[in-house]
């Protein structure tokens, strides 16, 4: 077996970063020159790889390894080529780059498997520039909404005129979309972007689902008094019971280990030192791996919201924001995936994603599974996301034993 | 007996009201062409009641009834007469208004006491035009600091030029400062501002202090992260250690009927619903009727916000902002006042203020006792703020009972 370069996929992480809006950071977008040139990168890799390389209809680099025979359903692999603005080098070209490595290392040995792999570099995922996530992956998937043409970016240009710019043809998007029919399933491999590998001293993990989530937006309302000279019981104090509630989200979504829920945003009104705050508005983000403990926690915390207001006599209104139902990684796919970190001496730790990803569009057409790989301190959408050569070569040790020993489900 | 006129106290506060910066509300600040209109107004007045009356070197009016012979020691009664921007009507100009109304009902009857009555019409409490407060009533104790002057308003004008341009002379401010020789005590009516005296049905009450208070400005730093992908038992939040601050001071402040403690301000950042906060600042305001009780309190709340840090693996910054020690109001005028509360048939409920008063400067060089008057919701410095004529009269009636009445401290 040729083992994968940990060193190289680290120096092609770092010539993608230099493909950048501003020349100390990374920022990559839609549509941009600085994606052009990554892709020019990664089509060229692709093709040294011994893969047939090419742009799709929404700008997605996409290269195809041919199995025993030409024109064989595929194992797709990949992951997303843009960034957040002010980035780290490895959150989604880590995915491309190590299963280009992968495919690097069949072609090496002249290796053909009884099934094709297509290797994926998705456009957009972070939707920082139309602000829509998931660009790439959904034409993919087929539900690419053709509204999001007329989006425009903060210069005003819109999304239309942006691909054809490019080169790209809007009208023609739909040749982007694969059939279930080509696909035998969707596999990503991908930096953790949280502490639980590093936490338990694992450089790899199995992804068991792309996490629902819900975001409720809350506003009590008190009465604002006195600092001085309202005595405590006759309060109303709206931050008073904000506070609990923040308490009640955070003891509800401790009650299960692959619960997460936050507090992110507060604001007291009118926000004087010597005021007793009379509206208080604040946000909660609720994430589950599966729906029915998201749903049954998101429950417990409008119930315990609900009970604070009514004993502390402030108004109450809730408004959710945000819904997004769960995305489970097939069980088969885990399955095959711990098999392959079994094979390398890890153990199979499973845990969910609390960030969304392509497979959350991807899922629509094929059954999806993800590798999540250590990353320092837990840190990503930042420069100082961070992995190790070590983590990258067992990540792609991993990745290329699932692609050999891949099995299509019955 | 003859019985003071709530009617006419109502309508001089109506009038005083009319000298405002702007038509549909009341702003009056020092050394203003308002605070001349009302200064007028108030000299009239006291002249109409049998007093001399004067402006004094800080801007003060001040009248003098004097007693069974000239140049005896006084009992000094007063408020103020400046305003809040947006003000009530009652805040200040009652206390001022109703001491000139009971002199006039003495006055009336020719009749002298064994003591003189000075009633003062402090120029400036609320400190808005130069931000520092307690301006009139530090003059008159001799704390008035000479660097005040220095200060500039919103405009760029120094105090200095400001008295100028008002008649006044900055050189001669010691000349506003009494002599404890010439004080018998210092009694003021004054709105309660807060809810107390409403709750408990009573049109009147006697101060028993005016709290001393406390302000820490407090900052916790946990470590911000993905509110998707960093589970519960890996967080260091910020927002829920500040949330178990705020129930902790709420509880200690719950623990005495005197005490009040608020977080009327807090800020977490970075800020967003998908950010656990790394950081969070807010504010913690602390007052009570006596120092021990006050101490004691911040004591048990910086402890318990350590504690908090501490467990939760936050840091903690804690920066006392403001420190003021109780003013207590003097026993011996406490039950006078409470004497005179009774014999108008109100029980003499005692309470401490928990707003600032010009007692506070005053009683450096006098005993101070404060009657405070029910105010509608306990709402202050607000257009909204209200009395009923019915309590005007009752106020007025007591007040004018404990001048009566009043024999000075052995």
């Amino acid at each position: 077996m040729t083992v994968p370069s940990a060193a190289r996929i680290l120096e092609r992480c770092d010539a993608l970063a230099r493909c950048s809006e501003q020349p100390d950071g990374l920022t990559r977008v839609y549509l941009s020159p600085q994606q052009r040139a990554a892709s020019t990168l990664v089509l060229q890799w692709m093709t040294e790889a011994g893969m047939n390389a090419r742009l799709d209809a929404v700008g997605n680099v996409v290269g195809r390894y041919e199995g025993e025979r030409a024109g064989l359903p595929c194992l797709l692999l990949g992951s997303h080529l843009d960034t957040v603005r002010d980035a780290g080098k490895y959150d989604g070209m880590l995915g491309v780059v190590t299963a280009i490595e992968c495919v690097a290392a069949l072609h090496e040995q002249r290796r053909r498997l009884p099934f094709a792999i297509d290797v994926i570099g998705f456009a957009d995922e972070e939707g920082v520039r139309f602000n829509v996530t998931l660009l790439g992956s959904r034409a993919v998937a087929g539900s690419f909404d053709r509204t999001y043409l007329e989006r425009t970016d903060r210069d005003g240009l819109a999304m239309r005129d942006a691909m054809r710019g490019f080169g790209l043809d809007p009208d023609s998007i739909d040749n982007a979309a694969r059939r279930r029919a080509e696909l035998l399933a969707y596999a990503e491999l991908h930096i953790e972007q949280g502490p639980v590998l590093e936490q338990e001293g694992l450089p790899v993990g199995v992804v068991t689902a792309i996490n629902g989530g819900n975001r409720l937006a809350i506003e009590l309302t008190g009465m604002a008094g006195h600092a001085g000279t309202v005595p405590m019981h006759l309060r109303r104090d709206a931050l008073t019971a904000a506070a609990e509630c923040v308490l009640a989200v955070e003891r509800i979504a401790s009650g299960d280990r692959d619960l997460v829920g936050t507090v992110g945003k507060i604001e007291a009104a009118p926000g004087a030192i010597n005021v007793i705050p009379g509206r208080v508005r604040f946000s909660v983000d609720v994430r589950a791996p599966t729906d029915v403990l998201r749903e049954r926690a998101l429950a417990a915390i409008r119930s315990a919201i609900a009970d604070i207001a009514g004993r502390r006599k402030v108004a109450l209104d809730i408004q959710p924001v945000w819904d997004a139902k769960t995305t489970p990684c097939a069980p088969w796919l885990q399955e095959q995936i711990a098999a392959a970190v079994a094979g390398e001496a890890v153990a199979p730790r499973r845990l969910p994603s609390g960030a969304g990803h392509d497979g959350m569009a991807i899922s629509a057409i094929t059954d999806i599974g993800m590798l999540f790989v250590r990353c320092r301190g837990g840190i990503s959408h930042n420069p100082a996301e961070a992995i190790s050569e070590e983590d990258a070569g067992v990540a792609a040790r991993v990745f290329l034993r699932f692609i050999e020993n891949f099995r299509p489900q019955r």
